[in-house]
């Protein structure tokens, strides 16, 4: 329902394949449409919808981390870094297109992610052009240096290095966490969120960050390349430090399990109507793909 | 002198090497600090003379340009697209780091210009959060896909390729021109231009755009290696139309001598005080390097 919402609004905001550079504008549209788990949309509507914030709000900040989550995947896909070939079951965009079709591609999406926040916003309930700021803003920390693309940068040199335990918390928190985090909080800032909720959300985004990590270490350790729609066992492969080859797989599952309790438990404190986020909390665990 | 402002403001902006990630830190101030004409600051701060904006606040709008032009620079240097091993007579950035450190430095600097322009202002004479807005929607619209990633795009299916006059025209005006544009309107939107002085500075913005991209040819054409601190000759090298492939060295700088009038005219009927670009349109032209 919420992917499918996602889906279509991500399809208007992307340039039409028909507009010049149209080869660009279609990869553009092949690397973000048709697909994907959409988790941070997902989270980002949650955590509108427990505030109550007007979802069509909530939709263009979902689609802005979405965009920012999508140039990144076709960036780290790219030979330079992770050098994958497959992504959501299909070739990825320098494979499809070439590499560097595939590094506009990123880049113009990263442009769009926040071209779509600085917009003027439709009426009825939409935000203050103070809070479209804080929303940029907070989407800017969580994409930058000192949030995803730094995550990415410690990941590049972490590899084939023996971390410590908390050395690759910090890593992932700033790799996955920071926009998993992010998708949260501009959730509630699409709405009226007091200082209180967004503080609490906060602290459940940075476990559910944590937490989707480390189920995709054990996913990648387990599962097989179909049901994961990207190539698996790339970690080990590359001799990547991640939860499973740190900690073996069943203390990572029990890593797992500790921290979905614990995000429950930040859910738990918060005042607001947390039911769905408590549902994609165990979605984050169960999904088996 | 408003070079070394920009550069003052430019290493106050970017992250210190200090902190973590320090490799990241140390590429991205690589990559941006320590040359460069600063071009396109200095069109930002002309322009904001010429509407008696607060320098101050240009800064912001000079370095958040800045930061898109340095990164699209480093992006634009890696092997998948220009493969360029000299910029600023110094090795760019993936020969002196890596391709994979080389890629998230754009991507972290092009998050840190939206980042800049979304920053709580400072008063006195603070740009409204409206404002703020415009300038982070017109930073966006030059950059993205139907801007500078969308001009680069056609510039890279171009190669080997016969345009017409009009299509080249047409990729610089994106390429290259949708920059410097928005580096003059910047500049004027950072203090309060009524719309017939962006109109028109707008249009001056066009033509010097072009200007400096056929200046641009001309000098890869003419000019050696060491006096233009990046790798001469490498358009016709690479098959790439240029002005200079297209119509001769001499209709070239027939070219340029026309476009300097033009833009030189724009001004002419502004109403502000275009002083300083009108200066600025004779040092593109003049320039050697």
């Amino acid at each position: 329902m919420i992917q499918r919402r996602t889906e279509t609004a991500l399809e208007r905001c992307l340039p039409p394949e028909t507009t010049a550079p149209t080869r660009l504008h279609a990869a553009m549209r092949y690397s973000v449409l048709g697909g994907g788990k959409r988790m941070r949309p997902l989270l980002c509507h949650a955590a509108g919808e427990a505030i109550k914030a007007d979802p069509r709000l909530v939709d263009v900040a979902a689609c802005a981390v979405e965009l920012i989550h999508a140039y990144s995947l076709v960036h780290d896909d790219l030979p330079a870094m992770d050098n994958d070939v497959l992504r959501r079951g299909r070739p990825t965009c320098h494979v499809e297109y070439d590499e560097a079709t595939a590094l506009l591609v990123g880049d113009a999406l990263q442009t769009l992610a926040f071209q779509l926040l600085a917009a003027p916003s439709t009426p009825p309930a939409a935000p203050t052009p103070e809070r479209q700021l804080q929303m940029l803003t907070l989407l800017a920390q969580a994409a930058g240096s000192r949030g995803m693309a730094g995550g990415q940068a410690i990941d590049l040199a972490a590899v084939g290095l023996a971390l410590s335990i908390e050395e690759l918390e910090f890593m992932h928190i700033h790799k996955t966490g920071a926009l998993i985090r992010a998708a949260v909080l501009l959730g509630t800032h699409a709405g009226a969120a007091d200082e209180d909720a967004l503080q609490t959300l906060g602290h459940y985004a940075n476990r559910a960050g944590l937490l989707f990590q480390v189920v995709d270490d054990i996913l990648d350790a387990e599962g097989s390349t179909v049901t994961l729609g990207k190539t698996a066992g790339k970690d080990a492969a590359q001799d990547k430090p991640t939860y499973v080859s740190m900690l073996g797989l069943t203390r990572a599952k029990e890593l797992a399990a500790r921290l979905r309790v614990e995000a429950h438990a930040a859910l738990d404190v918060c005042q607001a109507d947390t039911l769905r986020l408590h549902a994609l909390t165990d979605y984050i665990v169960d999904r088996n793909f």
